[in-house]
């Protein structure tokens, strides 16, 4: 009569914010299980209330959100959640965030910045999160801002069968829009059989700090189907000025391949306007009517995020989604 | 040779959120010193950025955000902005929140809620934040969510002041709006000089949760005006509906005292309807030319503020700010 | 040869501190599982030692510990005990805390007070705690002072069964013996059939602060059996005052429900001499022989911890135990 | 008008418990600072209230409090200022401890135990103390539990002098009463010119744990003044023992020397009827009328640490205080 | 289709730096388990690079380490490697150091000096770990360094079997090397039928500090078999010391047991120059070729190592493996 | 009487790991300010001691490391320091490294590996670090590995001021020697007045993990001085294939720029037999006799180290050393 013994089981709940439902649904499906129900409203003032409808004790808790336009809503919505979780006893809390917010804010560029990308860790750390499960962070290094596990997924094999596929045969070329994306392009090139690549090398005045004085491709373009590679879109500055440089030096034809489709205006007005012939993302953000395009093709991160969860929840290995790549 | 020793000045510095710049401004001129130039902006997703542009190094920081509406843009900023502080070698930081977000979340009324006052805490403290300073909380309790010093102002001199010399002679009744309140309105007839107390009681059905069956007014009102007295009034229903059963029961006029205005809609409208005369409030946070009324006298909390903060500064003690109560 | 895998088997231990062992026991009867007997007694100079008898590797532990008079040696056991549970290799340790103790002290009432009850929830989680299980906390904020879940069950279902039972057919009307009360006094309204409310007013003179002037009653009661509702009676002398109050204000019969009966000196001589007919609690705290009065009825909460206990271990939910109330 | 610039002084503030507020004040004589005036007191039930008169806003604060009998309210009183203090914005907090509670619970000595000593250090560090300054740890070690300065002083000069002028030109034996203590013992030797050592040893039988079988001496006293040498006498017992002992095996004559005198029953009543001719101590903790004895001896420690105190407030060494040993 | 429900199992995983891989191996042997092969390797620089073959997920992970001579290399490893298990999702993760690094720096001897035990406590602690599996620390109080549960096994009974098994019948001593082992050395005389206890008292100059002017024995050793205990032998210059002496003193032979062979130079030099006829001790730490000494006995901690982390994994008591001792 | 009020003043103190201890001379001879005098050396098992011999109560700490070959022992001994500078009572703790140990392994490349850029500053966290001042990290944002300021230095202007005196008037191109590096190469080409970048292309088999098939300058060389720029040179091979490349690719002279000269085996010979001309080092590790070559240019890093302590120690602001880059 010492103690009462009982069997220890583990259930796997999902939940989903309400920055892009339909990614949770769709993720729900490919795993069997609905995302838990949930009252989730916001005050006048704009204060978010969540309350879950089932009990969540002792539960291997997922929150997916994506954190899409609007983001600080989608951080707060999430941290309250996670605490909701918390103080409603669930076992274990991951985070499932196809894209990671603030990540451009991973260093201070100039002094009496903030590390931005750094604080959502923490915050997420502090409202109770146990690990993080993401795509495609701006840099890699986002993954020791987090005191705990942080599973990396990527989205090249998604976007890089779909390219093999389509240009099967062609010329082609890799590009990294700018210097700093140099280092994911070369995994790019090695990934589509050691193709060329090139990069947009850009020059700054030193006397008129920030101001770009020219912009020049470094790299073989001239005839070749130009793949640009990026992380994310968010205006399509960047890409839509590299496409018109690349057109200048020769490109036969432009394609882009791009995790994150921030699409934040006027990107598509932008992408509608350039050379570029056909631009592939994933759905880690949610696509609004208003952002479709004609040459946007849109392939799911689903599949990728359910087989995680399902790998976490059996405490199998992710890494080998990762491709062997990092 | 074994040290260099200096001299050990203490510096304040004010810096000043988004949300309601002027009366950071406001405070700045009572103080003497003008809120911290900085680049502060949106990225096209909604990612706020923040830099200073003088030196922060050393600094007694005071980071002055009205957390008005679209709250969680404003709670995120003021993080953004106590993490650059923090990197940046303030060597203090204290976040003034006239208005304290998320405050009506401070229990789980039900199982599975987050407690998100709590929860707000622990991101000031996460983020750097040692010590906050702020107006009337919802509940006095909040303090204690804080693991450091609160200074906890009220603000019931500035607006009693008024009522005092404006209703002065009139048999006066403070009535509390709902059953919560009736503690505060307790306090309120002790300032007024021991006039009676009335609050509104609400019945609701115990097979419906939730739902009010009828309100009824405790205490005597009949022939007396009627000062409500709440913490905030966000959309007015609670008071308004309030006035109308004082009206009904006789009250000869009916005014109502507030710290916090959030006037979100259709609050303006409802208190433009109601039997209200007066409503008295304070500039905690920003009212926008489209909530103005003819009924509605704002009084200034800057110099409070001021006082506090230069206080604190100087290692003072802010409790004379309190007038004895809590 | 990789690792070796076993069955992973959960067991609930129960615990007794020393306050009420009888209370530990009653609970352990209604589980099914006895306290784990310890070497538990106090040095000469008061410091107390406690050793388990029964190894607690992997256990989910529940410590039951009553604060009742003598509170500081209450407190300190329960972190001792927490701590060899900890350094033990128990897997969660739950308090069972049926009074929460400093829960009167959860603000600073002026400047440079404590906010103790805070501190107690700090110390808990500082000696290992994982979760908290409470009775009636005499504010629901305190629920956020803990850094973990808390599991804030009520006595009013109990209590009211009773009561109804008793004085069914009777007119009634709820009373909170003071102004910050009445909110509570408002759900008992409501569980008693939406029965009339009234309160104890309490006028203080501005220029003495602190000192009461009068108390009058604030709504319907003549003819009537008052029903004076808290969440503790300690000396006594605030339900005392009320119902003499009552009396004079020409109430039928006066009868009290209280949650945690402390019973301080002089509770008993002045509930003895009241107008008072029938007192009614929990036994949350242990009454003392010396404390027993005719007038007094003590109802077992014994049945309700245990049932949130083994809905804890079972991770079931326990907010089926609220009642549809916070 | 960037800054508000100020001379940065520092404010030396004594805070007494109420454990021994004599040694307070006697420290704060040599000091020439009294002890802030406080409203301390116990409620009902015996919660601690506490509340400073004046403002400790930025004061590098000294917490003094003496832990005596009743120790679980001395811990808790301690920890109840230093919150008050912490929440009051006082800069540092210093806790001055002349003996440290739960000293001797510094290991598991079996499984399934505590170790309150650093569970007393963790729970300093969470209610919000930077430092602890405190004498004679029962073992050094115990410095290593705090997260944070520990200022560890000696009485062995205090009293060694004592014993010097009063036995000068007698052939002396230093006594460790057990084995735990035979290291500062030979301290002792080295401090009073190199004398003979001797320590009592305890034989157990190893079939009935924690039953001593035997006591002997080890070490050389026929002839000698025995002076037996502790850190605290609780009960007395082990020193009694050791004295009955020593006067079997020849001393001509037992002297004991101890920092920490609990005095516990029955200390007093073994001491008078044991063949030790003077007892010398400190007053670390209070000695009571009833447990005074003529052959009791009480050494001011107050010197020492209000030398200790105004060190560490002028950051000075305190290491000069430490005669050259640990 | 609220949740996906599977078995929850637990799975114990071996991992070894290394310090000393044979003891890795042999102790999961005895278990039947193979530490989980690793990459493991410095850069040029010094650097350590570890990574884990197998996923290492939701695993109950053992990491043994032997901090053997080039301390800081394998501490470093140590924390390096617990951080990758952390960040693998290892569920628990226990560090078996059978000779706990920095254990004699356990308190400030003097001022400006650190704690190093302590120190690696907390990193052991910030880097991941959650329990700490060790045999015979220095002093005992370095257990309550360790946030955590930390088992404490004591290597006296393997190494007092071997004794009296090979000394059965020959009067013996058991002999502290210094004042500060004499404790210890009482447990010994206890497991070893209650003989007779001598020690080395080392008299200081109080003028020249940290100078011995002279060794002597306290205690019976004429004609005996003496058995110096200790916990470490690094460079053997305070057990041949003692050795010296208890020759001079009369001897009849001399042995020496100790836990943890250290053998810094020139321990065996000096070891074998010694009257010590014999020296056993532990294989806690690697015994190079170059150390081995004819009169050297080394006994297997190996399966005592074993039956402890089998007992963790089982949660089991592994108080049985302390013998009645602490 | 209520308090003893005096000056605060400050006081810079400098401490030196035994790493480079040149280094922290040179410092301290700009700043005019010895390194405090320390007794620090290793035990015969490498375990470090460290005691300063001068007071450190309330000193404002600087510890300079060059955390050099053998990094773990340098490492640990800078972990010492700052544990002996908490204990001892400094008040702000800020470590100087020159060059941030295991700053490569700043993210996990593939599963189950640690992150130890992230480890190591939790550790300087643990220990007491309050602050962090390096030069050139390996990724900037490992800024954000740090939970407080950091000052991240460049070298780049000291190192780019010789190269411009020096090869003034010849046509250059700037070259990364990996994918990784062409952000910073990018830097070079604004700084060295916007002549071209080119890298170094590495082409991997996907069928055969890490295993590069061919390397290609992509960029323009030829009849050009060639400028690699890079981070660190440790073991050398990446620096010298890309000069052979870059020579097999018409380039008219290579010259290389790093800041840390690691220099580890065979460094020194593939430099002296590679078609550089010259590299140019600056001193933020120490150059052993053995590492020197003729080709080889030291310059010195003390001064901007020197002149950033001091700006801290001033709370000016150290962002002017920036430069107007990151």
């Amino acid at each position: 009569m010492g103690s009462i013994v009982a069997e220890n089981r583990k259930s796997l709940m999902l939940f989903s914010g309400r920055g892009f439902p339909e990614l949770a649904k769709e993720i729900g499906e490919v795993l069997g299980v609905a995302p838990t129900p949930a009252d989730a409203y916001d005050f006048a003032n704009g204060e978010i209330f969540v309350r879950f409808k089932d009990s969540v004790r002792g539960s291997d808790a997922f929150v997916v959100q994506s954190v899409t336009h609007g983001v600080n809503t989608w951080v707060m919505e999430t941290l309250i959640m996670i605490d909701a979780l918390k103080r409603g006893s669930a076992k274990r809390i991951t985070v499932v965030l196809p894209f990671y917010p603030y990540a451009r804010q991973d260093k201070k560029h100039r002094g009496r910045e903030p590390i931005s990308a750094r604080l959502v860790a923490d915050l997420l750390k502090t409202a109770g999160a146990n690990r993080i499960l993401t795509v495609d962070l701006h840099t890699a290094q986002i993954q020791g801002f987090f005191d705990g596990p942080v599973d990396h997924l990527f989205a090249m094999d998604v976007l890089a069968e779909y390219m093999e596929r389509k240009y099967a045969g062609r010329p082609m070329t890799v590009v990294a829009p700018d210097s700093g994306r140099v280092r994911v392009a070369e995994r790019w090139t090695d990934r589509m059989g050691g193709c060329p690549l090139a990069f947009i090398h850009k020059t700054r005045d030193p006397m008129k700090p920030n101001q770009v004085v020219a912009n020049r491709v470094v790299g073989e373009v001239e005839g070749r189907v130009c793949l640009i590679v990026d992380d994310m879109i968010d205006t399509g500055g960047t890409i839509t000025r590299a496409a018109d440089i690349l057109k200048e030096s020769g490109a036969a034809e432009i394609v882009v391949a791009a995790t994150h489709a921030l699409l934040s205006d006027p990107a598509t007005e932008r992408l509608k306007n350039s050379p570029i012939s056909e631009v592939v993302v994933t759905n880690t953000l949610p696509i609004t009517p208003e952002k479709q395009l004609d040459k946007l093709t849109v392939l799911s991160i689903a599949p990728l995020l359910a087989r995680a969860i399902r790998e976490v929840f059996d405490d199998g290995s992710v890494t080998t989604l990762f491709g062997g790549l990092s």
